[in-house]
């Protein structure tokens, strides 16, 4: 820890804000950084692109599990996806932070620490924030991002005859929270992997560039997040589960826990993985792996694996 | 209540996204609204200004003192009062909203329609957000604006010289805070101040095109929320409480309370007014009220009032 041992009670709002602050460097394209009403942004693109996220300790994070540095890189990693997913690349976070007043000021540090971190690897910033007591942690984060001319790729544009694709890692951060849940803490990969997303940050662009007719970032799971597709565009998506290779990792917790890895993949979230739409004479390079085809909605539009409903969990629901 | 009787549990995550989302209109400018992983805005000035704030149940807000659109309305000028305050308007709001289960849905239809009709105000819209459950109702609010050409208004460009003035009212929350902790419901008139303040939107652009050199809004209160102009421009700010008049309801609360009105004013937050320096050559229209001029500072920056340290309360510290 880098604090300096004294609580954010004791360091206070405007003393914990400026301990923040100077952890932050601002980026070229930020005109006005933290410490105003408002940030200032440039927009080269005269469109801007925004997404939000409200975190809640205990139920989007554990500090038992995750360290500070931990949860900013995962709380960061979560909305630059957002912005990733539409074909944007980000530029900016701002942070509402809520923190109870024992907490330890370097707790916070570390946090900013994994923002910045995690912003830095799309070139981003930490604009802006807010800091206030609560007696769990929150955190409010929005992304802001730029499209650089691209065409926004929403979910209702998948068209029957679109070849379904996915970038990116499934089922590692549901397979770890799995493994922590039990009390585990390994295999290693599939714990870090909860820990710290690694969306491909640079597919969402590329996508877009490719012509894809829809995408989504798979916050939820696969099935959850095509879902939203399906019923955007009116569509039924059609996974082939012998499409995907499942990885060591994922064998090993299904032999450990005694469940299928297949459903780490198909219902498993958290890992931020992209899944698009592409017009089937798109030649998909290297990450992206076709895993089904987009079919015309016989019914209510769906996502069927194997060609049945997915009985496995097929997203996530809050209030359940 | 609107509401359909069900409890936002009932409804479920995508029922409560539906309803809300079907309360929101989408005004010009929107080029993709709610419902993607990621909502796209023009932005015709080329620079885009965004701000964000966390709320929490007990701490920014009670729901025995304040009804769901009451919450929305201010919780929405709160932040739009930040863009204000740098000389822009506002453009759009995304809400991070965490709700408790057993919370009626009606009660979440009635803060969005709060949030929609303070946007109205401005021409801005609620263009995306995040549902998730927490124990206690939490509000991660964002808003982004357009400085329409005009240069930002920060905190740091005072000069010595400057004329200090505001626009807005001012203690009168405060005042409404006060009778309401008290358990009183009148007088009326401030009561209504603390639900829904009034931030005076059309000013902050205003004053940029008459050139203020610094600007800030009133939401801890006037000498703590000018402390902050003083340190980041290194001046001093003298007011004179005589400049201002004190209304009736601040009187009557005064002598009902027996305090200080003029504490209400100097310390008092919440009303979202603004305070701005001007080079003294600027003739200030209505509604600005000259409060106090911009002096070298001598030794720390500070705020003086009537030639003296206020002692009063001298803005919100979270921690406290």
């Amino acid at each position: 820890m880098t604090g300096t041992g004294r609580t954010v009670g004791e360091l206070g709002e405007f003393g914990l804000v400026a301990a923040v602050t100077a952890r932050l460097p601002q980026h070229e394209g930020v005109l006005l950084g933290p410490g105003d009403d408002a940030a200032v942004l440039a927009v080269g693109d005269g469109r801007v692109v925004a997404t939000t996220d409200l975190l809640v300790e205990g139920r989007h994070f554990r500090r038992a599990w995750s360290d500070a540095m931990d949860i900013g890189h995962k709380a960061a990693a979560q909305n630059l996806s957002d912005i990733n997913a539409m074909g944007a690349v980000p530029t900016a976070l701002l942070v509402g932070l809520g923190v109870p007043p024992e907490l330890e000021s370097g707790w916070v540090e570390q946090l900013a620490d994994g923002l910045r971190e995690e912003c830095a690897l799309v070139g981003a910033s930490v604009v802006g924030g807010d800091v206030t007591r609560a007696d769990v942690i929150v955190l409010g984060v929005t992304a802001l991002g730029d499209l650089q001319g691209r065409t926004p790729v929403g979910r209702d544009g998948a068209q029957p005859g679109d070849v379904v694709a996915v970038a990116g890692r499934l089922g590692w951060a549901s397979a770890g929270l799995a493994v922590l849940t039990r009390g585990f803490r390994s295999p290693r990969a599939v714990v870090e992997a909860h820990r710290r997303p690694r969306p491909p940050y640079a597919e969402g662009p590329h996508a877009a560039t490719l012509g894809a007719t829809a995408m989504v970032d798979l916050s939820d799971g696969l099935v959850g997040d095509l879902g939203h597709v399906a019923r955007a565009s009116g569509v039924q998506i059609d996974i082939v589960s012998s499409a995907f290779v499942l990885e060591q990792p994922l064998l090993d917790v299904g032999a450990a826990l005694g469940v299928e890895p297949l459903g780490f993949v198909l219902g498993g979230g958290d890992d931020y993985a992209l899944a698009a739409c592409f017009p089937a004479e798109v030649e998909l390079p290297e990450p992206w792996l076709a895993i089904g085809r987009v079919t015309e909605a016989s019914g209510e539009p769906q996502v069927l694996v194997d060609g049945a409903p997915y009985e496995g969990v097929g997203g996530h629901e809050h209030f359940r």
